[in-house]
């Protein structure tokens, strides 16, 4: 029997603001993506998110980010290694307290935004973020895209690389995403996107953009909360898994 | 023989800014204080700093502050308890990622600046430091002034309680300090300062400012490093004090 | 005829974040309390929000904060008056660039939060705000509660200050609201709300919490626009004085 | 007679940091590139530093920089152009203020470390600091370096482009400036600092890395003031131009 992980990002409220319906999307997920304060997430909510994770048997994973509250972490820096090495291992330390506290513990990481998308590529950072994890914890694993550099450096120094995919994104057919802001890279028809996920799950494959099929790994599937319906088709997708005969379960 | 611990404010810079001579200090304190990123304290100076204090067997602290790198943790501010319970262990969370990674541990909690003004008296906030030690580790011992709220009910919540003095600091009759900005507040003279340490250490007791004779709990005595002269009188304190037979080391 | 202001916070988002319905309070309200970014506000929102101010001819005003944005300005700090009245200047000017830029101007300042509260009572914090305006601008005038120590100053330092009343709030029989978290603090009932603010613009008086009836001196009611419901009820109450035959115009 | 400015920044410091010893260098120099905040520069010391330089008859300007407190604006961001147009606007306005209130105005804007480098090749991020410019004042000279794309867009949106030079900098045969980090990069002899500084001012010529002269035009000379010797540096400079019949006056 086929397994997969649900992921998504919780907790990216700051101070007054909220953005995820973390209560709710915590009765779906598998996996939980907590942002740690440098691109959302202030210690109230990194608590209270730990806290209902734990309850529900959610895995905690930190989402680290570049420094960069009013970019949402979505604009690409040119860090320093070793800031950036350092940067990441200061948000897991900080979301492990409320981890632990909640009788769990952070384990796996997880890039957010323009890091995530820089790390496929950019060997300096995608060690960077190895070596932050590697201060925390020798053995935590990451979470990202197939073929990136990250994985591939996590793999060598010994870490866990977990592959995900996207149910709601279109991939071209090198089986990269189509960058954001181009023509038809967020799918919205919501029955298409439960197709692929249990595509993704069942046989590994989806359909490209231009109507090719590709293999794309993924021990897990992001989906996401931050948007109206997001929740309603985050659980439609998790139901349709389970009907197909998908284990959906956390990978850690 | 008596025993003292000497401890110092460390790590205060922040990305380009320093201030203490963090590389000397540490080769005079038994612990240090080190800065967790709210008041000051970046990433790579919080690593570096935790590096340097295991190589030299000084104990490590996390000295946590309100939120406020403009006003240096130096402006009162009402925080409310939950979300100041929560940023006190996610700052204790935070350093002991490179306390950690350096082969050493967090060993001790002490609050900085206004926040360790306020806990001397404020019963809220008080629980609230108490609080966030206790979401990071039941038994992180709290090192403040004699009879702050902070010491009794650290205590009652289990919490090893920990005394410290000021050897530059006036105090009242009443066994506070004489606040800063009123006259003779801070002392400049080194040999006062030397001398009333060993007072200190020795028999418990020190001059206040109207010239009466007090006893002042203190396992620890605090040193300054951000000022010209300070690491000097700090290691002729420490010289001074292991030739009056008291052995200096960690409380912790 | 009687005239009174209608005046709303604008643009309390921050970089991903929203709160306010900017959009829809602009066509309601005649002034508008714009955050700088101590609180709330960024470059791109602050810009915007000045735009539609412009084109719709509502008053644009600096809603001026302590700098928190992890606290939305709402925890009371012990800021120097010099740090305070230079942050106040340091809004102000932030704020006038986009207001001039869509061809209008910083016409009012309010204060924001805690320190609006604040100022009410504390004579240090009441006079370091009035410093801050008159850094920015001599003639500016200062919006607040009527018998604050902030609009006593302003006055007489030759700024016009501006009385306000609050028609969801409840009020004491000294005529000062009851806080927030206090039982019944804030009205619900919209109809309520409706009438209040009818009784506060043509007769300046309202029913307090007792059941008494004061007198409230207000040349301008503030509305809220950060709830479910707010801007509809902002907009019944802008009907219910026009069809009183209260003029809703901007103060300044 | 030939003329040319000096220009430094100044105001680098944060809250309780300081960077450069900001009374000396202003007797020293023409224009002061004052820190807005983003990268340092907190409220009290942009006022304090207009004061000064007012007194003193040194032109104000602007140094506006990516946000990015912790890495003190050295670190490039990919910050889409309405942000980092609204956020050039922002700081301009906020310095404003002190400008006017100490008798003075902000006279040209120079971009400060990772963004001054940028905008020499990236056309959208030049074309964003000119908008940000022109939504401030859109007469404000720009100060960059002689070939940027910064100051061909300033020019053609009418804009006065004022070139700079740096007495202290190795130039390649192209006329670029060998990067920080490559030898040879940062000239430390100070004799050679000030002959460099006569030869721009009297010929427009200097000598390359490789031994060859190249011209560069510049009408302002920038001097540093963040590292031990720096001011006594600059007065050298200045004298010695002086003494060589170059008249040292702001451009603006």
């Amino acid at each position: 029997m086929t397994a997969i992980d649900l992921n998504a990002d919780l907790g990216e409220g700051f101070g007054r603001w909220r953005l995820t319906d973390d209560e709710q999307l915590l009765s779906v997920v598998t996996s939980a993506n907590v942002a740690c304060g440098f691109h959302a997430g202030d210690a109230v909510t990194m608590r209270r998110v730990c806290e209902l994770a734990a309850e529900r048997g959610v895995t905690i994973g930190a989402q680290v980010s570049y420094r960069d509250l009013a970019g949402f972490g979505r604009r690409a820096m040119d860090v320093p290694p070793d800031e950036l090495a350092a940067e990441v291992a200061y948000q897991i330390g900080a979301l492990e307290v409320f981890a632990r506290a909640a009788g769990s513990r952070v384990a796996y990481v997880k890039p957010h935004g323009a890091l995530y998308n820089r790390v496929v590529h950019d060997e300096r950072q995608a060690r960077a973020v190895v070596d932050g994890v590697l201060l925390a914890d020798a053995a935590l694993p990451v979470l990202g895209l197939p073929g990136s550099r990250l994985l591939e450096l996590a793999a060598r120094a010994g870490l866990p690389a977990v592959t995900e995919a996207f149910a709601d994104r279109a991939y071209t057919e090198a089986g990269t995403l189509v960058p954001r802001g181009e023509e038809g890279a967020v799918l919205t028809d919501p029955d298409a996107v439960v197709e692929r996920s249990v595509s993704l799950a069942r046989s590994g494959t989806l359909t490209t953009r231009s109507g090719g099929t590709i293999r794309v790994r993924a021990r897990s599937l992001c989906v996401h909360g931050d948007t109206a319906g997001a929740v309603e088709l985050a659980r439609r997708v998790r139901a349709r898994l389970e009907s197909a005969g998908v284990r959906v379960e956390a990978f850690a």
